[in-house]
C-alpha cells in the first residue's frame, strides 16, 4: 500500500511541492552535523535531507553535494544564512576577549596572532557566491535563516525552479516571508533548539510556543507551513498536522542519530538532558540560542548583556569549540538542543523513520 | 450519535474521572472572571466549569456554588493557591510604593492608611478554610496552582472522593503530582496565560512550549495529563491528544465569551492582540506572569529584578488595579493572556463548544 494511502493528509501542496513522500525534514544544522550520509540518508527514507551549509565556503559546498548526489537520487535541500548588517567597538571585543582568555589558556589555545572578524562586505560576498553554487548545482530547495533575501536573489532561484523556504518565529515575519516571493515558511516554535530566527521581533518578544505559532500563521498566509520546534515523533508530526502545519521540520531528533556528525559528548549530553537543563544564551555567537546549560553557559551567563553582536562573538569563540571538540570536552561546546532532550534517541535514520510513521499510524487508529 | 462514539479518544481515563463528555476544562481565572454564568455554562455543555477561587474568601466561595448550584446539575471544579512562605524588606515596601504612587496619583486613589501585606499565617488560615469548604460543599474536583497543598490536605481531599488536579511547568514537577497522590496533572505550557506555576523549577528554566511538555510528562506519570496553554479551538484540542494529553484546560478562550466577567476593555484588548504582544511580566503581583504589554508593564520593566515577591507586590498594586478596573482603563489593568491572542473570538459558552467539536470532527475526518 502507498503511504499517501495510509495518511491522506501526507498527501498535500508541500510534499508535492517538495517531491517527498513523509512530510519529515531534517532541519540544517550547521556545524558539520549534517553529514553526506544524514542527508542522503533522510532522502532516501522518504523525507527531505538539508545542508546546513550557512557556515560553508562555496568549495565545501560543492564537495558535500557531489558526495551527496552518489548517496541518494531523491531531492535534498541546502540553507543559507542571510547576511545582517552590525557593528561593534574595539572596547567590546577587547572586554570578551578577555572574558575568554581564561578559558582559552585552559584549552591551551595559542593564538599567535589576533581573531580576523569578518566585514559585511565578505559576508554577502560569501552569500553572493553560495546561492550561484545551489543554482549551478541545481539543488531542488533551498532555505534561509536570519532574514528574506534580496529580491533579485529570490526571482533568480525561482526562475531555475528552486523551491524557496523561509523561517519565521512570529506571524508578522511569516508574512514577510510570503510577501518575498518564498513558497514555504518553517514556523519556528520558542521550543527549537539552535538559534533563533527572528528578524523582525525582539528575541524574546518572539518565543512563541509552536501550539500557539502554528495555527496563528495558518490563518494568515496561504503558503505551506512547516512545524519546527521539540517534535521528535509520531505525536509531534500528527499534532503539527492537527495544528494546520503540512509537515515538520526536525533537529534534534536527527543529531543523535548514527548517521550525524555531531560530536559523541554532544550526543550523549542531549541524551541524558531534561527539559529544565535546555537555556536561551547568545554567549557562544552574540545572537540568541537554545542549548543545553553548560560550564561556558553558565561562565558567562553575568556578561551576557554586554557581549559583542552575531556574527562577532561567534568568531571569538570559534576556536574554543573547535579545541572543545577534538578535546572531547562538552563544558565549552555550544550544545545546540530543542526543549524536548528526552525524547532522544540513538539509531539510523531509516530506524527512526520507521518508528515516527508507525506512532503516527496507531494516533491515526485511535482517532 | 453518543459524543463517545463520535470522538473515541473523548472516551478516556480523564473523562471518566471527572465525570464529564468533552475533555474540556475551563480554565479557574482568578478575578473575578469565571462568574456563576460561565462556570455553569462550561459544565452545561459537557466540559467542566472551574472557580478561580485563589483569591476568594470562604464566603465568597460558598455564595458563588450556591448560584451555580441553581444554574447547573453537572460537575464543576474550584481552583486554590497553595501558600508559600514569603520574605520581605521595608526597603523594598517603600521603593515599590515610591514606583506605584505616581500611578496611584494619576488614577486618583486615596489611600488614607498604609496597605497592610498578608503574613503567610493568614494565608494559610483561608487556604485551611477554602479546603473546609470545598470538602463541606462536596465541589468534585479541586485543582491547586503554585505547589502541592500537605499531605493531610490531599489525604483528606481524597476521603470525601474529590478528584485531585495539580499543576505542573516540568517532567519533575509533574513527577512530584502525582507521588505526592493528586489523580490528574494539568501541564502549563510556556504559552499558558497568567500566572507561571512553577514551584520546582525557575520561572524562566520551566518555560517549557506544549509541543516539547506534553509528551515528555505523559512518557514520566501514569496520572491523566491536562494540556494548558495557547489552546484556543479544535486544532490545539486535537493536537494535545495526539501529543498523549487527555484533554486540555482552556482560558482566553473562555475569557472573551460573553459570559465572562472580564472587564470589557480587558477582553478588547485580547481580540486585537497579536502574539508577540503577549510578555511575561512580574509587575503586577510579583510572580511571574504572561499578558499583553500596557503601560504598567512597560513603566516597570525596568524595575521588574527589585520588586517585592508574590504576594507583596500583588497587594500592593491591587488597588491600582481595582481603580483601572471601575474606570474602564486597561493601561494599568493585569490583562493575561496566551499567547494565541489572535484565535480569541467573541461567543457564548455554548456557541464556541460547538465550533471546537466540528472543527474537531473535520479534522478527524481528514486523518
Amino acid at each position: 500500500m502507498k503511504i499517501n494511502e495510509v495518511f491522506p493528509l501526507f498527501n498535500n501542496k508541500l510534499t508535492g511541492l517538495l517531491k517527498i513522500e513523509h512530510p519529515i525534514i531534517q532541519a540544517p544544522m550547521a556545524g558539520g552535523i549534517t553529514t553526506s550520509k544524514l542527508v542522503a540518508e533522510v532522502s532516501n527514507a522518504g523525507g527531505l535531507g538539508m545542508i546546513g551549509a550557512g557556515y560553508m565556503t562555496p568549495a565545501q559546498i560543492r564537495d558535500q553535494i557531489k558526495e551527496i548526489k552518489q548517496l541518494t537520487k531523491e531531492p535534498i535541500g541546502i540553507n543559507l544564512f542571510v547576511p545582517n548588517e552590525f557593528t561593534f567597538t574595539e572596547s567590546e571585543v577587547n572586554s570578551a576577549n578577555q572574558l575568554l582568555q581564561p578559558i582559552r589558556n585552559q584549552l591551551h589555545i595559542h593564538q599567535d596572532k589576533r581573531i580576523d572578524i569578518p566585514t559585511y562586505e565578505s559576508l554577502v560576498e560569501t552569500f553572493k557566491e553560495q546561492v550561484k553554487l545551489v543554482i549551478e548545482e541545481r539543488v531542488p530547495v533551498c532555505s534561509f535563516t536570519f532574514g528574506i533575501p534580496p529580491k533579485e536573489v529570490i526571482a533568480e532561484l525561482r526562475t531555475y525552479g528552486i523551491s524557496l523556504i523561509g523561517t519565521a518565529t512570529t506571524v508578522e515575519e511569516a508574512i514577510e516571508v510570503e510577501k518575498s516571493g518564498m513558497n514555504m515558511v518553517v514556523a519556528q516554535g520558542s521550543e527549537a533548539g539552535g538559534h533563533r530566527g527572528n528578524f523582525m521581533t525582539d528575541s524574546h518578544d518572539s518565543l512563541v510556543g509552536l501550539m500557539s505559532l502554528i495555527p496563528q500563521i495558518v490563518d494568515q498566509v496561504s503558503i505551506p507551513v512547516i512545524a519546527a520546534g521539540g517534535i521528535m515523533d509520531g505525536r509531534g508530526l500528527t499534532a503539527s498536522l492537527c495544528l494546520g502545519a503540512l509537515g515538520v521540520q526536525m533537529g534534534t531528533a536527527f543529531l543523535t542519530c548514527i548517521e550525524s556528525g555531531a560530536n559523541q559528548k554532544y550526543k550523549e549530553a542531549i541524551l541524558r538532558s531534561s527539559e529544565d537543563q535546555i537555556v536561551l544564551t547568545r554567549a557562544f555567537s552574540g545572537k540568541w540560542a537554545r542549548g543545553i546549560k553548560n560550564k561556558f553557559i553558565a561562565e558567562m551567563e553575568k556578561h551576557e548583556g554586554v557581549l559583542p553582536e552575531f556574527p562577532v562573538q561567534n568568531t571569538l569563540t570559534q576556536p574554543i569549540r573547535k579545541a572543545s571538540s577534538s578535546q572531547q570536552n562538552a563544558d565549552y561546546l555550544s550544545l545546540w538542543s530543542g526543549q524536548s532532550p528526552r525524547l532522544a534517541t540513538t539509531q539510523s535514520v531509516r530506524v527512526l523513520f520507521n518508528t515516527i510513521l508507525t506512532e503516527a499510524k496507531n494516533i491515526q487508529n485511535n482517532f
